[in-house]
């Protein structure tokens, strides 16, 4: 394998990452949030979209992504993505945001849970065994790079089991967490 | 560890990555350029600066960074970074441009050549196994953030005794390309 460039440009959101993409509309996750929405499972509007570049899932090789999460809510819940652990859970992740305002919700088989603040010129970092979803908590796009360890692979089943320790809803136009029972 | 948020600012640059930061002054790397340059000796310009997270050098883990390459020539030869393999070999990078114009020169220890354009709106990924060095071809600070797994490590010993296959000059206003003997 070469050396390779993929480009993007945020004005007119065209992301040219020549890899795998993957679009989840709100029929194929609706189950991730607190209530239902009749209007939103009607229209099935797009949630989130991901743009992944052509590296393969090789352990030494690095995936990178960019990820656009549209704004919206869920009978006050925010849009958010499904989350996940990775299968190979000794391995980080890097996000950096690239436009709007979000959470990372991050947390722990051990019960840890944070909340931490992603927008642009902010990186965060997600260490190992640390679950980890997205919140846009803005009203446009919330548009982040990410990398991580191409071998890594998702754990989706454990946090459908299980959920995130806090749900985020808006509340007065205030971000809220509420404990999820 | 628990997930973190670190910032940066590129209009006033500044980049607080709170963890270990590098400045390569000409003195300090003006052996990897084919000139000498006696202003430059006087002067001991900085030629770049890293700013690292602070990401332990765990497998596992993932380093990130920013660089600063200032512009600048060494008798037409374009301001460059040392460049290293990695010591772990089988580990990856991604680059991804913030500021200025450059070029990331990629090879292999079996003689494979590369030269990757790394700006604004672009990622590079250097698979596994690829040695790189980073030159300014512009009139500004190139800027850029890297991702790399944090036990990777870095080998400069065998680019001090190989080099890299080209250098790159400035030559009657083009970017000129020179066989390294």
């Amino acid at each position: 394998m070469k050396p390779f460039v993929v480009s993007y440009n945020l004005e007119d959101m065209n992301i040219n990452f020549q890899g795998n993409k993957v679009v989840r509309r709100y029929r194929d996750i609706k189950n991730i949030f607190l209530n239902k929405d009749e209007e939103l499972e009607k229209e099935n509007p797009v949630i989130y979209e991901v743009f992944e570049a052509p590296v393969p899932e090789n352990e030494g090789d690095l995936m990178f992504l960019i990820t656009i999460l549209y704004p919206g809510k869920v009978k006050g819940e925010f849009f958010m993505t499904k989350g996940h652990y990775h299968t190979v859970e000794n391995t980080g992740e890097v996000y950096m945001g690239l436009r709007g305002k979000g959470l990372i919700l991050c947390q722990t088989k051990e019960g840890d849970f944070e909340a931490v603040p992603i927008e642009p010129n902010k990186v965060v970092y997600i260490p190992p065994f640390w679950a980890h979803r997205s919140v846009n908590i803005s009203d446009e796009p919330l548009v982040f790079f990410a990398v991580y360890p191409a071998h890594a692979g998702h754990d989706y089943g454990t946090i459908e089991k299980t959920g995130f320790l806090k749900r985020v809803f808006s509340k007065d136009g205030e971000v809220s967490f509420v404990e999820n029972k």
